[in-house]
């Protein structure tokens, strides 16, 4: 019996029939399959989001698990139904940027999805998680070999790229990812680009807010205290203890910042 | 082992402890049951919407599914738990109309859950979700024929039709039965019963707009523009592209409309 | 096959990886253990409501099952991680008061978790949920005992208690634990500490309203009406049938309130 795991990640939300819906056609293909969601909450459309949070999520996944991201503005047009093959994982979703940031970490072999027999009998124009998407993610838990979906594309979109921009010597603009939870801001500043980060004097302007420090944890910072760290990702967040940096800052997703050592 | 599925549908909402208290009550009689969540988000104490959300989703669900509902204003009271068997698929909740549209969609056998031995020990008088319908479901699972749960009754509750009312000539007025998480108002215009929509020039007048277009996919229309598309379920609903028609419209569950053929 | 039941309690939220990085991170070692979730939205860094959820619902999941708790404003300070056995069940999260609940219902034996074997290998100052809490319940799941994870410790802490004041003759004080999806306001009165509330008259006053009537059932009260009535965990709770107790007394978590016999 297969325990092929299959993480979900929309932006159906939890209300309504559609996560449920999704979840009876794949295991009615595949009924020891195991499903994970990631999540079902990311703003409605959009992909960038959608993308980032498959990026901090999959790693933590097991071997040959079957990632479904289905995040769709372009239902229902000639965009491609995608499975991507990236170090060992599965990616199923639509063709439309979502697993850009995987495409980055890891060399992925990507394939059309065209093949008639691995999806319902009646494909709807609205809602291709349910036909397309999910019976796709089911047979690949199945054993069906990925060459079995379609053939090899080279041309998979990929979104704009949300690096940090250099401006000038020590100074480097960047954008706010995605608010979590908590209200902590994600940064496009990855320690792994910015090292210093966490040795050199450094000032980051956000939202009307200078912050001067990159603490090791919430716990050593003060109430009230704005500052950096480096999130479980590897992201520079900007946090604050037990409260909201993106209250506190007015920002949100898209929120520009700017990062100069000083 | 057995895998029989389990679906749940309630307004729990997913707060609290109640889903998790009912999952709990349920692996611990059915170990290896698989549950599978439609929404804990339906608005509390309505067993329309419930009824409608469980009506899209059993079908997609394996043969031999228990499809779980309990939205239940009356709990305490003297409604009758029953067990519904229709299409091969098993229904367990309140009897308080919830299960009307199965009733209509399938010859449905219906029996009140009276065996007190498919109960937990103590039942509590607020919470039979845990007490009654969660044992019920599982027992179910590991096997327990229907006959064993209770008599079968034949005064079941159906709710009010919810069909369209013919107005005269070729107008019909409508209700919206609900707004799902993008937005789109699902209407109780069924594709089945209104086949000429594709074909034949009309117009939906509903909260101030009109409408005359029927389009086959979110991505052929233009931003801003509202439309009417047949929804993954064969109802007729009212959308717009990226952007929700029930802000648009300040439409919601129980908005009336019409539709006119002319 | 071990089909170990962990549950899940948090203050995630739904949106955003966490909650399924922490699955991807338990199913990785432990394939084949049970996920359930009881809920990821307690208020954040609400250690009591945490406590409560956790109490409410633990005794109706199987025993041996593994309870992962994981609302840590300490996380990354000294705080400890711990491992908790009481009357069969596990329970796994951080020393800071949200198991007292658990140490008053049932004999305990605690745990400080330093095995640092049973972690990820990389454990990170932000996230102990995935690098370390995840994993200790994962192989716990796989069968490694107790003693495994480290030494007995007879100095965890607990969370001052929430017990009732008694001010003077029938006149006692308590405190509302949190509100309900449906608006009712669990109080910290328990129906075995106040059996007389069954029989004796008595007034509750709360929030600017007076309740003298103690209700069996949601069904048997008027529209309208406040009532007091004995929630499903034993609590006394303060409702309204369908209606929303929280927003008509403008009362939410930590209200206080005086039950009077009279």
């Amino acid at each position: 019996m297969s325990l092929r795991l299959i993480s979900l990640t929309t932006d159906f939300g939890l209300a309504g029939h559609f996560v449920g819906t999704m979840k009876g056609v794949i295991l009615g293909i595949a009924p020891s399959a195991r499903l994970v969601d990631i999540t079902h909450q990311i703003t409605p459309f959009n992909v960038g989001e959608a993308a980032l949070v498959i990026a901090q999520a999959w790693r933590y996944f097991p071997e040959r698990s079957i990632h479904l991201v289905v995040v769709d503005p372009g239902v229902g047009s000639t965009r491609r139904p995608i499975l991507v093959e990236a170090d060992g994982h599965y990616f199923i979703g639509p063709d439309n940027g979502v697993f850009s940031m995987i495409y980055d970490a890891a060399p992925s072999k990507v394939r059309e999805i065209t093949n008639a027999k691995l999806r319902l009998g009646a494909v709807s124009r609205t809602f291709h998680a349910r036909d397309i998407f999910a019976p796709a993610a089911a047979h690949s838990a199945c054993g069906i070999p990925p060459a079995r979906f379609g053939k090899l594309i080279h041309d998979a979109v990929r979104a704009p790229a949300l690096s940090p921009v250099h401006l000038k010597g020590s100074l480097w603009r960047g954008v706010v990812l995605m608010a979590d939870h908590f209200g902590n801001l994600i940064t496009n500043f990855h320690v792994h680009q910015f090292p210093d980060i966490k040795t050199q004097p450094m000032e980051i302007r956000i939202g009307g807010g200078r912050i001067h420090r990159l603490a090791l944890t919430y716990s050593d910072t003060a109430a009230g205290e704005l500052f950096a760290i480096v999130g479980s990702s590897g992201f520079i967040e900007i946090a604050m203890n037990q409260a909201s940096a993106a209250a506190k800052l007015a920002c949100s997703a898209g929120s520009a910042l700017e990062l100069e050592f000083v």
